[in-house]
């Protein structure tokens, strides 16, 4: 059976809200970052770089969330969940998980893993001044050019949709003014409706 | 036809090694960062991000790395770059590039790019300081957990390669000791070998 291993207020939330939603069973393992359990060896030695989502299947183990989100997908192709039969389709899903794991996810690491980019705890205070603003381009980026509406790609929910979701949520915290992302904010309204969100939150909260 | 637009030093030397790898017509687009014509308008209506690379093609602009890569492998199935109908195996190489543009690339960019991330210019000294450190000990996860050789996925060259690559020419350059990485560098050399390399590397040079 899979296993996803988790922590709360990750990326993880995303893939597994999307196993929900390919009705695919699972289990997960919930790991405590504050008394680092993911930097335990048993957890090393299931994910080297030490960081969550990973997801053990009979295979072997994947980890980076774009990819888990494909794999669900592709598990379940019954589900819908990505659009596997068209090149370009699937790449612009493919782009827009892209831009949130390497561009926006790395925004928002900013305001709490300055240590990862710098040993000089000064530095810290002024990368975290900087995620608001950041996070608010992202956002209206996504709202103005990517986010068609309903859902990320159109008319159909995709892997897109909840990994959006996952990093709608950080962007309240991280200081942007959601008033001015009426898109983003109605996205997130429907992600939350939605029965397999509604499973899976009890779990991250 | 395919236009690819790129500029010198950057990730989207991998999507062009790529073309030439699948035998798919295409064009490239030379953008001079020095001269900021990545940030002009005109750039600005093919990509909003005002980054490289950006794949023109007869359906619309695909951006991100990895999604192009993806995108051309399923252009020229014939060419066998990527394990399209294997669901685990496909996963396994997108994880890998998952980690190059989130990770590895993120890490490289804070040599030159901390203004993305912060406003103080003092904080950029100690973003740039740490670059070759996260850069070894990216080169060595990869290089003891992922790369399999001869190539990044095993016996197959793949989509993973040229990205694998790409990341590697950027190592030396941000302080890494590439003796202690014998196996990549030993792959970068295979790479350089290859004549579609070979082919794209004059327009990148």
């Amino acid at each position: 059976m899979l296993k996803l291993y988790y922590a709360k207020g990750t990326a993880a939330l995303a893939p597994h809200i999307l196993l929900h939603e390919a009705g695919l069973p699972h289990e997960v393992h919930l790991l405590d970052f504050a008394s680092k359990q993911h930097q335990a060896p048993d957890y090393a030695a299931v994910n080297p770089k030490q960081r969550v989502p990973a997801l053990v299947t009979d295979q072997g183990v994947l980890t980076e969330t774009p990819a888990l989100l494909l794999y669900i997908a592709q598990l379940a192709p019954q589900a819908g969940l990505a659009p596997l039969e068209t090149p370009f389709a699937l790449a612009v899903a493919q782009e827009f998980n892209a831009y949130l794991c390497a561009t926006v996810h790395v925004n928002h690491a900013h305001k709490m893993r300055g240590a990862r980019w710098s040993d000089d705890p000064e530095s810290y205070d002024s990368m975290r001044a900087k995620v608001p603003q950041n996070m608010a381009e992202s956002g209206a980026l996504i709202e103005q050019k990517y986010l068609k509406g309903p859902w990320v790609l159109g008319e159909t929910y995709s892997l897109c949709d909840p990994y959006l979701y996952t990093v709608t949520r950080w962007m309240e915290a991280d200081g942007v003014d959601m008033g001015t992302l009426p898109a983003l904010t109605a996205h997130r309204a429907a992600i939350e409706a939605r029965p397999a969100t509604q499973a899976v939150l009890q779990f991250h909260s």
